[in-house]
């Protein structure tokens, strides 16, 4: 007797999980060695030096009753400062720790501030493709969700789609940028178009539609790329931030989210989020990484790994008669499925030991989702595989 | 434009973290030596050093892309087991790590739980005094709080009113043993009485009802006192548990909840728990702190000094006529304000710069929580100000 919402859950779970626990069984069975396993976003280099220093130094100078024990809500002021300071020094803005609130992740971060945002039957709109947990964070908070199909050739939002799509219950946009899992980068351009569109939406329904700007993969571009920084784009934006890619530390649960000065009604939707975090059951960011991400903001993970990884798999499989979007970030590579229903393709793949991820998971029927955050020799290992399946498919390198 | 609940949770904010800001403010104007806070639940005992030696260890001994990476939704699975072995050992239990999920802190462990049961207006069963968080956690799930009044001579259920209230909406019932903030224990005759009002009830509408026994508390108990373990009292029980107070450690954000074998729908509900872990945000508990407390699970905060600030404390105020709930357990005094209306009471200790809690936010007015997790000096110092306050309501010693 448990809730019908869960139920539906549990059967609509994760394609992403689902592919990952069968790419562990079928390890067993055939050896690990045999399985190459793209599903899963799980950073795979290593973590930072300067982080496990960091907490280290931590726990060594930091008296341990405050150190563990609770802070404010919104977490310790000298984090949030040192986030700020770190962002301004970035991105040329002139944030204070005001505008910083230390969260559980990108995930709790999003998910406070639909909390704080949200009443019944308000929408989100997001893009296709997009990232698959979006619909759920959505639902908890009993929002609706609206798809915007993409542009096809670009994977960058259709903006006709887009305009026919805003409505007067529209609350908030979400942008993720770089795409997991396209790999897109949305442009200055791309935002300005779409701050554009949504300023004039705003003056006639005469309400704010907010941008919540999901960034856990800024620092993964490639080829000299930049990810625009969304708050000097528009005012109504919340930022969110998780250090789970940047520093490889998915399970240590810590990120951030910003909300600007010039964010509407910013002193009593800060406190909607203060008192969110703590209601949600979040309380507050982790302590001990808090104090440690604050001392390597700066740190970056090894991009030319995943570069490395990108240029392999994306040129070898253009070769093989695949189409691809090139990735201008994250870790993901988007292809198009041979035939069009990709789940016949998923499941062409699995007979190779190919493990991916289908694209209506991400909104986007017709392709599939390769992670690439594995180990290089593996790629290299997997090439076989893909061209097997190629030929099984009768596509021209 | 924020959400209209949110507006609501702003103006009802935690009367808990308001006064306890009153205080700082307080302590800022007159100096902190003269303020006597006794507002907020932040465990003052030092962390046990061998939490402290367990995560240098662990970031010593375990590899780092493993150590702060992804796990199962649940938790690492050798922590489940450390924790089941540990359970077992306490409380004559068979559970296993399939019987353990790592949560985010209790309130994680509960969202979820709530997450997982309710469906919109279920009804979630409280005894008054409860833990104020609970009715937005319920409210976090749409659910409904039905308040049972207690016995005003024990503080415990009236039975009476529970039966009453119990329909065939409840979904769940939850307990809170030891209670914040009463600091009674629920005995085993008490429990047991429950358990059969349950079942009495599950076979009459035909459906579950869940108990959901949050025991943050269940190390800080006195005289030789026990918490009975629920779960082998009524069998479609969870148990949630915070490492909060029993490592002195509430900022790390760490706890867990329990799922015997015997609950009803077993696979189906612990899929729903660990799908609801990822969805709501949380994703995992704090891989670092997962690693850190297996390590130290039968460790324990220094129970001697919040047993002689009870002492203490007690004494002093029931000598000087104020009427007090003898606590059991843990570090919360619950004291029936000298005139009906505590709030007025609240602010007249607030005139001697004794910072209290009034009672209306734990469903119970008429009363007041002093929570006494304070240093043993400032108890003393601050009996001078509770004699004036007794003198100024003619309480007789």
């Amino acid at each position: 007797m448990i809730s019908k919402q869960i139920i539906e859950d549990i059967n609509n779970s994760s394609a992403i999980r689902a592919m990952f626990t069968e790419g562990q069984q079928l390890a067993q069975e055939i050896g690990a060695e045999n399985v190459y396993d793209f599903s899963l976003g799980n950073p795979c280099t290593p973590v930072p030096e300067a982080y496990t220093r960091a907490l280290l130094e931590v726990l060594d100078q930091e008296e341990s009753p405050v150190l563990h024990g609770y802070m404010a809500n919104t977490g310790y002021p000298e984090v949030c400062q040192a986030v700020a300071e770190s962002l301004n020094h970035r991105f040329g803005t002139a944030f204070g720790g005001r505008n910083v609130i230390m969260t559980v992740g990108a995930a709790g971060a999003i998910n406070i501030i639909m909390k704080t945002l949200f009443d019944p039957g308000d929408e989100l709109m997001v893009f296709a493709p997009y990232f698959t947990e979006y619909r759920n964070y959505c639902g908890n908070w009993r929002g609706v969700l609206t798809v915007v199909q993409p542009d096809f050739e670009t994977m960058l939002p259709d903006f006709a789609d887009m305009e026919r799509k805003l409505s007067s219950r529209t609350k908030a946009v979400i942008i993720n940028n770089p795409v997991n899992p396209s790999g897109v980068i949305y442009s200055r351009e791309v935002i300005a178009q779409i701050a554009s569109l949504l300023r004039k939406k705003q003056q006639e329904y005469g309400h704010e539609i907010y941008i919540i700007s999901d960034e856990p993969y800024r620092e993964i571009v490639f080829d000299g790329k930049e990810t625009p920084f969304l708050t000097n784009y528009y005012e109504n934006t919340f930022v969110t931030y998780s250090f789970s890619k940047s520093l490889s530390i998915p399970g240590d649960r810590i990120g951030y989210l910003v909300i600007p000065d010039e964010m509407a009604d910013f002193d009593r939707t800060y406190a909607g989020l203060a008192i969110a975090n703590r209601i949600t059951g979040f309380i507050n960011a982790p302590a001990l990484m808090q104090k440690a991400v604050a001392r390597c903001l700066n740190e970056q993970t090894d991009v030319a790994f995943y570069d490395r990884n990108r240029k392999l798999i994306y040129r070898e499989l253009t070769e093989l008669g695949f189409t691809c979007i090139r990735p201008e970030g994250t870790f993901y590579l988007f292809l198009r499925s041979p035939e069009p229903d990709e789940l016949r393709f998923v499941e062409a793949a699995k007979r190779h030991h190919i493990m991916l991820v289908n694209g209506t998971t991400f909104g986007c029927p017709g392709y599939v989702r390769l992670a690439y955050c594995v180990p290089y020799e593996m790629i290299v290992r997997s090439l076989p595989a893909f061209r097997a399946l190629a030929e099984e498919y009768g596509l021209k390198g």
